[in-house]
């Protein structure tokens, strides 16, 4: 028997009056709310949708919801890769994206106040308007900042300014009994009492709903240049990473690619941009860093010292994106990857490990070694600064009960490999449902008896987007 | 009847099996281990204090006290400001300042190993020999770093560099029930579970003993430069603050000091460094600011930016501390107000607020004003470029009971006050014994009752420093 009670005709009546002209039920739900962007951990239609327009209407439906024992799963754009938002056990989607005010900007303090349900695009634009940046900058911007903030998403940039985490003064929550709290203050440091505020970030829905967000700015750099530099392998590629990291010279980001995920984007986009060959050697593997800082000269010295670090660390050549529409191709091929994967993939799975950054290579070898013991294909690539890998198990032809079966097999050994070599098993995109069984493996019993305990002291009914991160039924 | 058990003759005899060599009982006890460096909250003689050496060893006497319902008061180097490691309750306090040894570094990673026992100061030191900035540096030279991320501490480089939080990659943490747990990683992103690590931070010793951490360094600065701006009044001063913080010049450290405490700290320090007047007027306010950079050329560009915007903000005048001895005077001065208000003061107490840092003319304002009312003194002086005051009441002529008394009612106002403005009761210092009650009154009873209920996880039988933070018995 399930813990959780099935949505009634009179919770129907409560949520509409509760959040009037915001409720969805059965077949009037868009199908979108069944799935986030990685399928392959299950489709699940909720019973209802609220489309919560205020801190208040969802403080409503929480109350009501745990009550009554139905679950409720909190979802901002749905664009999670760990299943992290679907209703696995039924309930109630309390969808944020209807709270998507930019509410005030404090230029003298540099924050910025705005609800859960900004898109990451809409900051960014808006901030740059009135000479701000925002600096986490995950490769899908058309998140919301309640979600980047429920999984501490990292991004390019995450090399330089850090995560999402790094930018998080203070929010609004509301807890699982329908409570409101508000957790920090716009100010830089504290020391008053334990952090709930750091314990809610990456806590991907299981223990409050954020409402509202208060983030940090930095004032825009005013110089921003791009390198791309080319490799005869992906060793000499990534054994450039420390040295840049050591130099002082402060890259804003530094990705990995190989070859072929190149070819495949490039494809994708119709357009080429990185070279293939470069003086009769083929080009097997790239590097794309990027500098920021105050005045062209400034840069001007960053980039020959860059240039002279990584051609003396083994690079054939270094091209210079000096021009923004170089700039952009550069980037736009990096930041199709995804896109193109899905593009070209009936069948698709992904891990997110992290591992120390000097341990890159060693670990790419590894997965293209264990790579042939399966039936399906592997890309990977990733953020080069700070050891997080994006691997994609691909295949257009297998079944679809055998390939979940050799993807378990190959992340249980992809994730125990990062774990022996000092990583984790996610650098940015969390843990959701899809992860949970790798998490517990990874951290041991007492810490996961120590956040389900967590858990149980936000929600005493465990309501809230239950199955995900570390509670299990 | 209390919960707790008082410490028998058997058990001495199982601790002192379990650390032979490392335990001292009663009259052999030092009187230092029975207060901090704020005795007004309370001296208490510990019935045992425990000097571990290893992880082993700590979690063997938690295992033990657990079992006996004994209290355990983690300590480093006492030398806390709000009676953290004061054993108010009795019991064993457990010091971490013989696990002194840095263990190792990582340099192509950028973290260095530590025992949670090694002093600020050592590992400063050290790792300025390997090329290397520990970017945090509160006041206190001498705290460990168990200490200093107990408290996420904070300090001078705040402003530019965050503070212990942002350089904690990984711990080693004893658990109440003697369970050994590793949180984190020496990788710069995860989004692996709720961060139990971050919880970690700040927490002052109350839901585990950390034994050993895993820090990021940066490479260091080539070049360090401070100025002092002079100003006639404060309200100038601070409204420089955010003009500098918006600049993008990035200072490091961002200090305001009133006329008064600079006097008291140079006639305690025997050598006058700043100036008193400038062409006639008198100068009522300093600012101490520091900037880091790559090369000299990029430093006095950096200076002649940040005097023009000084001076047009209505400085009187600016000093380029340029060489070493310069340098090490100015913040000299500012570096010994704690001991120069220590040495010429009987009672004191102090407060640790930090605000918006627009906001801060308009709180110590508040503050001057109120300090009318009382028969202490108070002198104040902080970290302008993050908004975190320190507040001292002074007197060296009323009664104990009639001080404590007086100063209860001062600090509910300011504290009141810092929260009407967006701040919080602690920027660095923490919660203790001593500022248990004002954090329940700025957070109100939900936050409390979710901080106890985290504590109740990680310590079921509440043994761990009873009587902190969140949890009164």
């Amino acid at each position: 028997m399930s813990q959780y009670e099935k949505v009634t005709p009179e919770l129907i009546e409560a949520l509409k009056a509760a959040a009037p002209g915001h409720v969805s039920v059965g077949g009037d739900i868009n199908e979108d709310f069944s799935h986030d962007e990685m399928p392959i951990y299950g489709k699940a239609m909720p019973e209802v949708v609220v489309e919560a327009t205020s801190t208040e209407e969802v403080a409503a439906v929480m109350k009501l919801c745990n009550e009554h024992h139905v679950p409720v799963i909190p979802r901002g754009a749905g664009t999670g890769l760990t299943g992290g938002a679907v209703a696995i056990h039924g309930g109630v989607v309390l969808s944020t994206t209807k709270m998507n005010k930019i509410l005030s900007y404090d230029t003298e303090n540099m924050v910025v106040r705005v609800q859960a349900g900004v898109l990451l695009n809409d900051l960014a634009e808006d901030a740059a308007r009135q000479g701000f940046l925002y600096p986490p900058d995950p490769g899908e911007k058309f998140a919301t900042l309640g979600g980047n903030v429920s999984t501490n998403a990292g991004g390019m940039r995450a090399v330089k300014y850090g995560a999402t985490r790094d930018y998080v003064r203070a929010m609004t929550v509301v807890l699982p009994t329908g409570e409101i709290v508000h957790l920090g203050a716009s100010v830089s440091k504290t020391s008053s009492g334990y952090s709930l505020l750091n314990l809610m970030v990456g806590s991907e829905g299981t223990l409050g709903v954020i409402t509202e967000l208060t983030l940090k700015l930095i004032p825009a750099p005013k110089e921003v240049i791009s390198l791309v530099v080319l490799y005869e392998n992906l060793e000499d590629c990534i054994a450039t990473v420390p040295k840049l990291m050591r130099s002082g010279l402060q890259p804003q980001a530094l990705e990995f690619m190989e070859r072929e995920i190149v070819r495949l984007s490039e494809a994708y986009l119709g357009k080429s941009t990185f070279p293939q060959t470069f003086e009769g050697s083929d080009v097997n593997a790239y590097l794309l860093v990027t500098f920021d800082g105050d005045n062209e000269d400034q840069l001007t010295e960053i980039i020959e010292q860059a240039s002279e670090i990584v051609l003396e660390a083994g690079a054939l050549d270094v091209l210079v994106a000096d021009t923004p529409q170089l700039k952009k191709d550069a980037w736009a091929a990096r930041s199709t990857f995804l896109e193109a994967i899905e593009a070209n993939t009936k069948l698709l799975d992904e891990s997110d490990v992290v591992v120390p950054v000097n341990e890159i290579a060693n670990y790419v070898k590894f997965i293209n070694t264990i790579a042939a013991d399966y039936d399906f294909e592997v890309k990977s690539f990733g953020h080069a600064g700070d050891g997080n890998l994006h691997i994609y198990n691909c295949s257009n032809d297998m079944e679809l009960e055998e390939f979940e079966r050799q993807v378990a097999d190959f992340m249980k050994r992809a994730y125990a490999k990062a774990t022996e070599l000092g990583g984790q098993i996610s650098g940015e995109h969390g843990i959701g449902h899809g992860k949970l069984d790798y998490l517990a493996q990874m951290v041991g019993p007492v810490n996961m008896r120590l956040m389900e305990g967590i858990k149980q002291v936000f929600d005493p009914n465990m309501i809230l987007n239950p199955g995900k991160v570390c509670y299990k039924l």
